[in-house]
């Protein structure tokens, strides 16, 4: 249990650049600390990331990093405020905590030097597993879910500095959002959250309110999500690994028109 | 030499939301790339990042990791398209060198199990040398950099997803802007481009297009640069590890109004 809020209130001076005057305010700041993320008592990562919702993290972390397949396959989680951020500890089945062992030393080369550099660029661009999925979306559902979306942001309306990701079923309603400082964080929670829930990311669509950077493409389909909404432009490479993974890719989602990166399976209508 | 253009055309469908109907276009989207940073031949790291202003960006970082101390300790630097991204090639000094590999070490076993989490948390907070420089700046000088910003980020224009990083005299004028997909990327070139011109960070002030995380509040105070503005919020780790920096840092920078996080050295009037 964590009881860290997620922001907090720091007094600040308002500096008028035009014609108001200075004044001395409190302004919300989104807390971002490290989380010390441990698999079976060993230290695997350091994580910065907003304190809230971190079991839903873990589980999300776990699944993005590819060494546990399902929520069950974690035995416990715990989260726990350590001197200087927090520490969040799971308890894998000993197949997975060999994968984890695996990973970690498959990191350690992959940073370290020694390595020609292609083999990193090759190691960096893991392929990705083939998604199965296929949901069937009316743009009605993109407009619900973007008009919905703002009122579900307590930290970013708060701050002005989290991003939020939010699971929609095919007809736009928001079931799931969580928010971090971290885009990637943001959803890692999300589907920490959905899998922990029993429900299956492969119903329905992400909707992300940051721009698409290829990793946020990546964590969507290996989560097993055929489509990711994202109020932002995306990237090269995002578009690229999305077209190359099936995924259907929507960005600079706004009021009155979106981007349709690619859609290979013909999911929106 | 790089000549892999910073952002390319994609056909994309822009499809209506409400009153207006379906059209296919080209979008501009910003190139983003692996790019393998080796030290002596061996790599080191593989950063995603736009191509454009790669020496630079290989300078920056070079310094924000800590292994140069100034361009001069990199005596040959070297960007190379490669099959999948770009070879990032630095040659340093001998002790240089050394420390670059000490570094990787030190990454290596930060990243991997073994440690105790706590030793994890402080190896990542690690301490930031003090700052020693003191400018004075006037708001006005905000106000001009401020306006000036977006005529300096064709990157940021054409796709949207481009963050600036942009040094300015203490009277506000734009010295160099450089732009990246990923804002640390941005700080880094910028820094880099600074260094290799001979022209000393310690002398004005960054201002960033983006939202202020504690990383880029690190690279402004290891630059040496003691006051960053950046358009968006910051994080609660970044407004902490200014003040214990002594960094102005300055946020939510806007036409008519800036908020001061910290100015314990009172630089701005």
């Amino acid at each position: 249990m964590v009881d860290t809020p997620p922001f907090l209130p720091r007094p600040v001076r308002r500096m008028g650049l035009g014609v108001a005057g200075d004044a001395d305010i409190e302004r919300m700041i989104a807390v971002e600390m490290p989380v010390s993320i441990e698999v079976q008592g060993l230290a695997y990562a350091v994580m910065m990331a907003t304190p809230a919702d971190l079991e839903d993290f873990g589980v999300g972390f776990a699944l993005a990093e590819g060494f546990v397949d399902t929520a069950a396959q974690i035995h416990r989680i715990d989260a726990q405020p350590v001197p200087g951020g927090h520490a969040l500890r799971l308890w894998l089945s000993p197949a997975c905590a060999a994968r984890a062992l695996d990973r970690a030393r498959t990191r350690v080369s992959e940073s370290s030097c020694g390595l020609c550099g292609l083999e990193n660029i090759d190691a960096v661009l893991r392929p990705l597993p083939p998604l199965t999925a296929r949901i069937a979306v009316q743009r009605a559902a993109l407009v619900r879910a973007l008009a919905a979306l703002p009122e579900r942001q307590p930290l970013g309306r708060a701050t002005g500095a989290a991003h939020a990701a939010a699971f929609c079923d095919p007809d736009g309603k928001i079931l799931l959002v969580r928010e971090d400082v971290g885009r990637h964080n943001a959803l890692d929670k999300l589907v920490g959250g959905l899998t922990r829930g029993g429900a299956d990311p492969a119903g329905g669509f992400i909707l992300l309110s940051a721009r698409c950077s290829y990793e946020l493409v990546e964590k969507t389909v290996r989560a097993g999500c055929p489509m990711l909404v994202t109020i932002s432009a995306p990237t090269s490479l995002a578009a690229e690994r999305a077209a190359s993974a099936g995924l259907t890719l929507v960005s600079l989602a706004r009021a009155d028109n979106a981007l349709v990166i690619c859609d290979a399976q013909g999911m929106i209508a």
